[in-house]
C-alpha cells in the first residue's frame, strides 16, 4: 500500500496534515507496516497560504502507481485559479488509474478539473458548494462522500474525518477507533 | 503580536498545524492584520515522527520577546527523553519572560521540564497523565487548562481546540466564531 500525499503551493496546511495524522498511524502504531507513502508536489518547494514550507519526497513524478491519492484543498479562489492552470491538472490527471482518490475542503474542485468526478456526487467547502456544482453530478452536503473509487470531504477539518474513514476502509473499525482515541479526538466521522 | 510556533525533530505535525491554521487564520481572515509569527527551532531541519520534514524561519534564537509561544507534543516517551536534553530545555526556558506559552499534548512535559508548571494546573495526553504529575501542581482531564499565562491542552487534535481557544482570548468570540466556521469545525471546544 503506497500513498502519495500531493501539495500544492497556497494549499491549507490541515487539509493535508488532517489527514496524514491518521493514515501515517497506520503504520506508526503498527496496524500496517508496509504502509508507504511520499509527498508529492509540482515544484521542488511549497509553501501553504499562510507561507509555511512544505518539502516533497517527489517532485514532477507521475502519480501512478499509488493505491491512494490524497489531494488537500485551499482558499477557494486560488484553488480555483488552479482548476485552470493546464500543467497542475496534466499531472494530476496521471492518478487516473489509482484504485483510490480522495480530496479534503476545496480538493474536490481539482478533482473534478481533472474529470475524475464526472458522475459521481461530492463535497466541499460550504463556501464552495457552487463552484464544484460545475465539475461533478451533485453536490452533498456530508462530512465524507464515499463514491468507492473516490471519496471526498467538506472543509478544513474534515480532512481528519476522511483520514479515519480512510483508516477504517483500509484497516477495519476497531483500527480507526483505537487511532481515533490515540488522536484524542472526540467526535467520530 | 508576534508569535512563537516552536517545532522539533519528532514532534506530531497535527499538534503544530492544528493550532497554527486557527492562530494564522487571525491575520489571513484580517481579524488582526498586525498578527506575525515565526517557526522556531533549535536544528536548521525539523522532521515530524513519521519524517515529514519542516523548515523554520529562526533557528536556534532566543524566544524571548515573542508575546505567544506554542510548544506541539509528540510521542510520550520521545518527548520524555527531550525533557532531559539541556541544550533543548535550555532554549526552551528563554521563553521565561514571554506573557503566553501554550502546548498540545505531550509538549506540557516539555514546559513543564523548562519550569513552567510549577503551582500550575495542566492537562495532556490521558496517556502522558502520569508523566506530567512530576513536573506540575495537579494534572487536569479537560480539554484546555488556562492558567493564566500557561494553557496546555490534551492530546493531538485538541491543537484545534487550543487554537480556537487562544483565538477567543486574542480577539473574542465572535471572531473565533467566524475562524470555526470557515475551519468547518464542527465541535466548539
Amino acid at each position: 500500500m503506497n500513498v502519495a500525499f500531493v501539495i500544492y503551493n497556497n494549499m491549507t496546511a490541515l487539509d493535508f496534515i488532517g489527514a496524514y495524522d491518521p493514515v501515517t498511524r497506520l503504520k506508526t502504531m503498527a496496524f500496517m507496516p508496509d504502509l508507504t507513502w511520499e509527498i508529492c508536489a509540482i515544484s521542488d518547494s511549497v509553501s501553504d497560504s499562510a507561507g509555511l514550507k512544505f518539502t516533497p519526497t517527489r517532485v514532477n513524478e507521475p502519480l501512478q502507481g499509488f493505491d491512494l491519492v490524497i489531494v488537500p484543498g485551499g482558499v477557494t479562489a486560488l484553488v480555483y485559479q488552479l482548476t485552470q492552470d493546464p500543467a497542475f491538472i496534466s499531472w494530476l490527471q496521471t492518478a487516473r488509474s489509482c484504485p483510490l482518490i480522495a480530496s479534503v475542503c476545496t480538493g474536490s474542485l481539482l478533482l473534478g478539473a481533472a474529470g475524475f468526478l464526472s458522475n459521481k456526487k461530492a463535497t466541499t467547502h460550504p463556501n464552495a458548494f457552487k463552484e464544484l456544482a460545475e465539475f461533478c453530478s451533485h453536490v452533498v452536503d456530508q462530512r465524507v462522500v464515499d463514491e468507492g473509487n473516490i471519496i471526498t470531504a467538506r472543509g478544513v477539518t474534515a480532512s481528519i474525518d476522511l483520514g479515519l474513514y480512510l483508516c477504517e476502509r483500509l484497516a477495519g473499525h476497531a483500527v480507526k477507533e483505537k487511532i481515533r482515541r490515540q488522536m484524542d479526538y472526540q467526535t467520530a466521522p
